[in-house]
């Protein structure tokens, strides 16, 4: 964010105050204060260039020293030759000299802004282009000793995550959550669809009473984290909002250690009104997903199968479709038998069932439907003909990203399914209330943005995408 | 989202369970099945026509029956030629009184979908169009009494905010908000910037102890919600991320009551790397928010001006900026004596400031900069000829919105800055060791999205715009 300048930024200029220039050359440096990204240089004429990044290697030869340079963008070979003292000599430059040292002495790490001439040359292997160092201004100096490498245990990384998210894959994870919400949200906005922010705190549970933080609120209250904002996105339907969809933190005090679950996480929700079934839900899901994806492939897909060795799969729609009870009599006729007594798929069922879509249609999702209402949320509306809820997980790659449903919105009907599951009206009466001043039919997804990344860029678990993985005994840095 | 449909749902279709139709006319409703929305009612052609939404008046007189019916983008007129008994008659048509029964039967509030013959006349004072209703099919039917009024007391309006919601103006509020989000995070995708989810969980404070939220945290730790994302921000700067954004929840234990605070509210935050000074957060924000509100204008302006009763200004970069000694002389001047002695504004101040600002250049925002470090985060950089911060706060009608700022990315100046308020490395030397393995320069600001909107809209306290509003004695619902 650097703005062109037109004059070059000196220590005395209040807005600039800069390391003093070890070297000046014969360049006239205003021309060229201005901070070029790497990715830029290629496309540059040779001449005076700035460039600022970080260290990531230095190769201090005799007669000549090599730095690579990292920046958000990519990585340039800086090169000096070096000039080492001679006892003999005296007629030194006393700067080159400084340059040399202060190049030898240069961490891994180290944030610097350097100043040099632009040079392409084929034989150069990255990118073909290379700055030769006229002065470097060092912002922070790292440390010698780097606590972690790239292939360090994932808990070490994890302690260390500033430093592990340096590396050019993890970056990229990053820009592709950006583009894959930037299109989800832009594909949302173009339908009218309102964005909500509902609270997190919540005066009872939003769901269950079982994996629920805490806390005090004021001394007089207990205030519980939220773990999804279901309540709060049905509320926008009642409140005639229409359309509404939501990325935000939701909470789960859940003491699992697996590789798709967390304590705090990314949850991208969804709610629409005057829906005919959970039908309308899907497609609109299936329809965001397919243009997230196609965005996220057109922006990134080379660097994607350039750094985690997939090609990025834009989904045909409409995704297959399989009422849950079938999807349990193919798994059973693939040799698997699910040991679950309660009619629902198991990881590996959900695995078997995905390895079956893939292999008869060739597709990666698949909408598993028809669950029965004793392994469903209360809230899920019940078809009238085979009372089974009109309701649906997704299926990503094997792995559950999301459930989906239309919403009981008759009170009455309501408050009978919750009372079936045991729920008192205690906790949720306010919930009650917001359909007993009229409702229209409604429905939408819960969706969670990590387990989608991992799936997408072919990771083994959600702590490798997400910015900083909060579980169970993970609560810092 | 009702998708287009080739045949009529029916009660026995399994994706379209509704209410039996209690009248059915000549018309092939196989060709009107549609939702049509308010908005598009317009510039429809004269005919069959179905609309969805909720009641919001009936006038049941005795020849004729009208209903305003709204929905997200408008409200349309439904009228019905009353049917009522007459002893002696024995040619009534049954479903013709029925309808007329459940018209009269309609509560505020409820949703229905009706099917009707739309007609453009101009006498219609309401779009120049109206249904001639056919049938009804009732959604869920709201209580007779409504709990609240427009004009009901703010906290009686929060207790049942989802029928607030419900008034056109309070549904503005949050298609702007949506617009206003948008347009931020498009004009920061367009310029490269990373999108970050930072943890709301924390193991320690992440700007001071005072007014932090703690939880029991699996009966080992003691965890804080995050009262800021700035560790987490500037984290991702020494990640090498470059330029990020967030728009995420923020929680304070402020039990302050006023129309400025809450506990819980939504914090747009972006961070960059290798800046001068704090002008270059500056110059990016006042670009950022003039964008914005540029997309505000344009999509929601008349409306605005309608409801809202104010006309949406684009404020002219560069915004003024004025240093806070110089502030203080002006709201002196102006016979306002300050009282708070630490050398800050105090709200008062800040009217006055910007009220100087008005007159003297017509503009609504004020850029007040180089405090004093004595009241500014001991994190913000100081510069090295003044002494005072790289700091600024963002006034917009004479209320603070930001707080902005370059960062001290040297470790040990930044420990003893630390130090100097008291704050000891225990808790802080997790966030003092991003800055030890390296570090670019960088900055950014904080900015509470609710306070915009306020005043954008020229509201009185940000619980009008606020979702759901979260204070010291406000959790629910």
């Amino acid at each position: 964010m650097r703005p062109a300048q037109t004059t070059a930024p000196t220590a005395s200029a209040p807005h600039a105050p800069r390391a003093e220039r070890r070297h000046l050359a014969n360049v006239d440096w205003s021309l060229v204060s201005e901070r070029v990204l790497v990715q830029q240089l290629q496309s540059r004429p040779d001449g005076p260039v700035s460039v600022s990044g970080w260290v990531e290697t230095v190769r201090d030869q005799k007669r000549v020293q090599f730095v690579i340079l990292r920046d958000e963008t990519g990585a340039i070979q800086l090169v000096n030759p070096a000039t080492r003292p001679e006892p003999e000599a005296t007629d030194q430059d006393a700067a080159t000299l400084a340059l040399t040292d202060t190049i030898s002495a240069l961490t891994t790490g180290t944030f610097l802004t350097v100043h040099g001439e632009l040079k392409h040359d084929e034989r150069v292997k990255l990118g073909g282009v290379e700055i030769k160092i006229v002065s470097l201004d060092i912002a922070a100096a790292a440390l010698p000793e780097t606590p972690i490498a790239a292939d360090s245990a994932q808990d070490k990384r994890m302690d260390w995550r500033f430093l592990d998210l340096r590396q050019r894959r993890n970056n990229l994870i990053f820009r592709v959550q950006t583009t894959l919400e930037h299109a989800m949200r832009t594909y949302w906005i173009e339908r009218d669809y309102i964005e909500v922010h509902s609270p997190k705190l919540m005066a009872s549970a939003s769901e269950s009473n079982a994996e629920l933080f805490s806390l005090d609120y004021f001394g007089d209250d207990t205030a519980y984290l939220a773990q999804s904002p279901q309540f709060f996105k049905q509320m926008a339907q009642v409140a005639g909002f229409g359309k509404i969809f939501e990325i935000a933190p939701a909470f789960r005090a859940d003491p699992s250690f697996t590789s798709r679950h967390a304590t705090e996480f990314t949850s991208i929700d969804a709610e629409i009104s005057w829906i005919d079934s959970h039908e309308d839900v899907a497609k609109m899901q299936e329809e965001l997903l397919a243009t997230a994806i196609a965005a996220v492939k057109e922006k990134h897909g080379a660097e994607i199968e350039e750094l985690f060795g997939l090609e990025v799969v834009v989904p045909a729609i409409p995704f297959p479709r399989i009422p849950l009870a079938e999807a349990r009599e193919i798994v059973k006729a693939r040799g698997y038998d699910i040991p679950r007594t309660d009619g629902d798929l198991d990881p590996e069922g959900e695995r078997q069932i995905s390895a079956h879509v893939e292999e008869t249609f060739g597709h990666q999702y698949v909408f598993i439907t028809d669950y029965h209402p004793e392994i469903r949320a209360f809230y899920h509306m019940r078809d009238e003909q085979t009372g089974l809820t009109k309701s649906y997980d997704l299926l990503f790659k094997g792995v559950e990203i999301t459930t989906g449903a239309q919403r009981e919105h008759r009170v009455d009907v309501l408050i009978e399914q919750a009372k079936e599951k045991g729920l008192g009206a205690e906790h949720l009466d306010f919930y009650f209330d917001f359909f007993r001043y009229g409702a229209p039919p409604h429905g939408g997804f819960g969706m969670g943005l990590a387990r989608v990344l991992m799936l997408l860029l072919g990771e083994s678990s959600i702590r490798e995408v997400t910015y900083l993985f909060r579980g169970p005994t993970r609560l810092a840095p």
